[in-house]
Formats: structure tokens, sequence, C-alpha cells
């Protein structure tokens, strides 16, 4: 297991829960939260006692965007500048991109338990997350044109997706805060709990989305939803699903699931997703950079 | 005509109802049924006195899922085992998804009219439909990761467009039956009506889509849509829409609409979808499977 | 300036107001029109003091739809017919659809204030803008089949991208007009007003949206979410933002936007669309036509 430095880690009843824990710097993100986030979902995904995630912040904040310890040189990259960075023919990938592509590959359900500020990448960071859920103590802000730079971590393609083209224009022009309520209009949050309750609702739902279900099938599930989102035509899952479908249609877990759905009784699925993936996946590679 | 195994057929002023009729299996999906679909559309686009079409199912369900009598080897394909499968280098085709894709190339609108459980196959096949209604008795359950599957017939495509992607995870994930009002609300259907209202409701639907419209019209904004749905750039459809305004703006339909409306007078269009559409269509072909 | 023959033009508080000037013709569009708008919004992406742009109409009519002086001659093109015109390869490349690319490329926010009718292309030209404001007089009409015509201006690819596909449907197929209020439902308009007040409701939003923000991160984040709408992978955005993250992170514009934050004082950027977007802008061609 990796030793995390911006985040707390336990699993607890098949539910990983991740709390960022700098709660005096309003668990703000920089190269360590990257890599430990990097670093999360490797981690998730290949444990096969984890079903689901739940990503939240401890204190005041979820997370309250770019550490700006270095002010106005904060976004300032020269070439080969930080280890850590990636660069690519002189430009550096953005690390919230880095988070949000490797959270668009994961396995497993990953829910925001958003706890506070959520700002900056602190609220694109969520955006490949499968559901976000408010305490009505949660602030959002996509502040990137109040501090003269611009949407990062993919969010341009993400959130209007999730919100709409005009709502996800007037967040990005205006970069606002906005409160938990005005966020659940929207849809960019499924619902909203006063903060006592926000952990208890996240689990919540966290095991309504597992408890019966094939963790292979969720797996799968999961990849053809996010990666089918952009593609041009049906036919883009119609290749992947009819293999998928062919491949698990012999395993052992469909045994498993049509036979309880038969006896009426709970499924005990016997495969893991560390084993027991079709052997076509992944059925894509992720885009090169360049 | 097709001679149907698995439902009734009948036009009713210009709407052709298809029933599926098999109650007493709670019309559950096979290879009949696949094919009976596939030809069904054919039919429909191919009989200028059919303007729009719905389809529903007779007894408790409106299709209850495929059909279970295999049991757990129900979904276990071996290449080149059954009649009326297609396999292309040793995958096979998933049987709904051939059906969602031929709905998807429809040219006349069609309706889901659900009067009852709808369930996997059940409630993917109506994602490709132009609108849902509902009865209150329907019931709707995406169960695939319950059984040890995985969504089928292109839901991952159709599904997250129609309800967004929080809610089509959750359903996916979870496998979970809802009833009609859910679906109501997360946009899965346009509206829901008592049981006795339900057929009536969907005619009048389908008589909104289509009495005051020109059929080539209809049938060439309904590929302008769903062709374009997935396409990377607007100038995808500025290449179309030019190229149908050019052939349509010559066309008898376009005389007779522009004279119909400076007269104050309802227009009668003399172009025929079996023999009108514009030498350019079908503009793309479907992308082949392999 | 250009001399605009069917609208006024006027920049109020960094806000430019295209008022259509022909209320006695219910300003109906016709080429010059065409002209007008691709003029338009070259002069607002090239003037500095305008930081949005609202487009509203003189008299009871938004837009009317394309003037119907010709009749049924309306839409019949010759190739070469028409000074104006484009004809790529004997395809004329329809108007509307040249002004909705246009706006789609635009680097300042667009809002339409919806005063009265918007019917056709008065309808379909508002897509591509980022808000649409409605007066409670406005009335909408995507009547294309009703005129034995196809929807325009790209409307088949924006449409069901704001309200979805089934409502996109309907509204295609039946031709219907309706009124301001299902369009609010629908998300088709953002808000709906009474007529003396629609007009401050659109500035009100113009300014909201752009009064703390720097005018080069509105562009880059509009042209952001509108290029990267139809792409295939949030990779397609990872790449661009990465660029568009360096580029800011050095510029003059993140210092004293970090500064402003960090004092807690309003920021006055410095930087201008006119000569400090980044050099790598603009990241991709339109497509070509053929």
């Amino acid at each position: 297991m990796p030793e995390f430095q911006t985040l707390d880690y336990r699993v607890d009843g098949g539910i990983a829960i991740a709390t960022f824990s700098r709660p005096d710097k309003m668990n703000t993100f920089g190269l360590a939260m990257m890599q430990d986030l990097l670093d999360l979902f490797d981690l998730t995904d290949g444990d096969d006692a984890v079903r689901a995630v739940i990503l939240t912040g401890s204190g005041r904040a979820f997370c309250a965007g770019a550490d700006l310890g270095q002010g106005g040189e904060t976004f300032h990259y020269k070439p080969g500048g930080r280890p850590g960075d990636i660069d690519v023919d002189g430009v550096r990938r953005d690390g919230g991109g880095r988070v949000t592509l490797r959270i668009f590959r994961s396995l497993k359900p990953v829910i925001a338990a958003v706890n506070g500020a959520a700002v900056g990448i602190g609220a694109t960071m969520q955006l490949p997350m499968d559901a976000r859920i408010a305490s009505t103590d949660a602030r959002f802000g996509f502040v990137f044109s109040r501090r003269g730079i611009t949407p990062e971590a993919c969010s341009s393609w993400f959130l209007p997706k999730l919100v709409g083209v005009p709502k996800a224009l007037e967040w990005l022009y205006s970069g606002r805060v906005f409160q938990a309520e005005e966020a659940l209009t929207a849809g960019l949050v499924q619902a909203v709990h006063p903060p006592e309750a926000l952990l208890d609702a996240a689990f919540v739902h966290a095991r309504m989305m597992t408890e019966y279900s094939s963790p292979v099938s969720v797996a799968l599930s999961r990849q053809l939803v996010w990666q089918n989102l952009g593609a041009p035509h049906p036919m883009d899952a119609h290749r992947v699903d009819s293999r998928a479908l062919q491949a698990r249609g012999r395993s052992a877990d469909v045994k498993e699931g049509i036979g309880a759905f038969l006896e009426k009784r709970p499924a005990r699925f016997p495969d893991r997703v560390s084993r027991d993936m079709p052997d076509f996946f992944p059925w894509a590679d992720e885009p090169p950079f360049a």
C-alpha cells in the first residue's frame, strides 16, 4: 500500500474512504496530492475487497483548489522544472487532467462526498466520478476565469455533459462560487444532506450501487459508459458490448446470477476484478497526449 | 408482409401498432422476437401508409427481458451455434444491439407504450425510440449486473444521453427495478398515464408528431438527429443539412408547404418516403462491426 | 465598422447589443441578414471594448424565419445562382449553418434576448449562443417539417444537446409553435421575463458572465467548451487545456488574478483578446465542408 501524504485511507464494509487530510491547508492541491490520487485508484482497482470509493475532505474544505503558495508564479511552469511533472515536447501535462483521466479509467464506482469548499481542481476532479453527494456546507466554484487561467482537468469535456451547456458556460465564464442547492438544481450533485449525515448518505449510495451486483459486471459497466460517452456511433458500443456479453455469458458469475434469480435468493458472485476481467479488456488504449 | 411469431400488427389511422403477443411468457426476448423486430421496421419503413410506430406489450409485461429458459446457459454462445445469429471473426453480434441499431435507422418515429415490466433488453430496446410513454404499472430494470452480464443493445451509448451520466450509472451498477414515476423524473419516459389511457396517449403523441408534417421531412429529421448525435463537430451536420435543404428546396412538398402556410390552410404533402427521399440518402453507411 | 442593413448596433457598458431592425418584415432572414451576422461576430471578436454580445429584435418578432417573398421557390437554389451564396461542388452551403458555425467560433459570450416570434432560422440561430433569455411574448417554432424542408443551421447537432433527444425530436417532427414557458421547462431558454424587463435581464446575465473575469480566459473557456462538445475522448480536452494552462500560467493576467485574490480586491486584467490569445490558438481548423 502506498504511503499517502495528503489523504487518510480506510476500507469499511467493502467501501474505500479516502479523506483529504490537510484541513489546515484547506486540502489544497499540489504535486503530492496529484500523486496520491493516481496511487489511490491503482490501489482500489487492485483490491477486490473494495467495491466502491468515496472521496471526502477533513475540516472545512473538500479541496480549496491549487495550492497558491507561490502566488502569481503558481501556474508558471518551466519545462523540466518539477519532479512529478510530465513534459511532452515542451508541453507540461496538466496534473489535474492526469487525475481525472485516471478516475475515468477506474474499475470501481467513485463518489464524492463534498463536505465543504470545492474550488478549481477541487471541483473539476469530481466530474469523472459517478456521483457527487454534498453537504449543505458545500460550496463550488469553477474560478479559473477570475484567476486569469482556463478550465483544466478536462472539465470543458466533462462539465457540459453533467449540467448542460448553458450552465457549464455560465459557471466557467463568471467563475462565481455557488451553493450546494444550486449544484443540486443544475444536476452537478445528486443529493444534499446536513453535514452530520453526509458520509452515511455516501455509504448508502455506494452500497446501493454495488450490493447485489457482480463486481466484474460493475467494472465493465463503468468502462462501457465512460469510454462510449463521446463515441461517434452506437456501433462503437455494439462492438464492445457484443464481446462483453459473449465473454460474460460463459462466466461463473452468470451461472450464479441467473441461478440466484430463478431461485429468488441473493447471488454470491465468484468472479473477481483482479483476475476475471475478459481478455479483451481494456478494449481501447488511452489516446496519446501528443 | 412478414409472418410475425411474437407480435401482433395493425395499422390504425396512419399509426402502426405492434403488440408483443406472448403474455404467458411475459413477452420475453429470443431469436424469434429479434427477427420479428428487424422485420417490423423494414415493414413500417416501406409502407407509406405508416406515419409512426407504437410498440407495446400484451398482458402484464412490456418485455420481461431475455428468455431464461436455458438458465445459466442462456448467454453461453458457441460460435456458429444458433441459426439467426451473426458471427464475425468468432464474435457473436449481440441480438439486442442488432435491434437497436435497426431502430436507430428507422424512417418513422417510434414510440414505446410501456404497459408493464420492461427489464433487460425489454428496457434497452426502447432507448433508440423517439419517446417512451409509460403506464403507472410500468417497471424498468437495467438488471445486467445482477445477472453477472453487462449492458447490451448499445445501451451504454444511448442511456446516458437520455438520463445523464449519474442516473445511467446508478441504474446500471445497481441493477435495481424502478417505477414509472422515477423513470419520468429522470427523463427516461416522457409521460405516465393510467393503464387504460396508455395507448390513447401514445396515439395522441404519434399524431402530434406527424399530423401536419411532410413524411419525407420527418424521415430526414429523424436521421439528421440520430446520426449526428455522436458527431464530433457541427460541420458534420452542416454538410448533410445543406444537401438536404437543397434537395428539399426544389421538391413538390416545399411548394405545397409554403403555399399552404401563406394561404393559412393545412398542407397536403405529395412526396412519399418510399420514392421521394433525396438521392444522397442514406448519407452514411452503418459502420462495420469488425 | 460594417454598414449593417438588417440590424442596429451599439455598445453599452462593455456589452454589444445587436437589434434586428426590420420589424415591418418581422425581421425575416435572407442573404443580407446572413452577411450582417457574419460581419457582426467579426466586429465583436475584434473589439476589446466588447465583453459579450446580446442579440434581440425590434417589434413583435425576434426573427420570424426565412423571408418567404419568393413563395414556393424560396429554397430552390440554382448552383451559382445568388451572390453571397457559397457553392462547393454543386452543393450550396446553407446560409443558416454558416451563421451558426460563425457563432460557434465567437470569442465573446453571446446571449439571445428573445422578444417575440423566433421561428425556423430565427430559432436555430440561437442554438450556438451561450444563453437564451425570453420575454413572455416569445414564441418558438422549429417549423421545417410543416414547410416540407428539413432542420438547418446545424440544428440537428445543437438542439438535442440543449433539450435532450425526445424533446428535440418532438419539436422537429411536429413543427409546432410553442410558448416561452415550454421552452423554459425544456431547457431551451434559461429564464423568462416580462417584455419590459427582457433587455435588462439579458444585460445582468451578460455582466454576471464577464464582470470579474479575464477576457482572454473567457474567450478560451468558450472555445474549450464548444470545440470539445463533440470530442470523442477527454484526452481531446487534456491536450488543449494543458497547453492553455501553460500559456496562461505565465501571463500578466494570472499574476493580477492571483494577486487580487490574495489581496481580496477585484482584479484588473491587462491581457486583451485582440493581442494576447496564446499562440497555439486556434488549436483546430474548422473542418472542411466537402
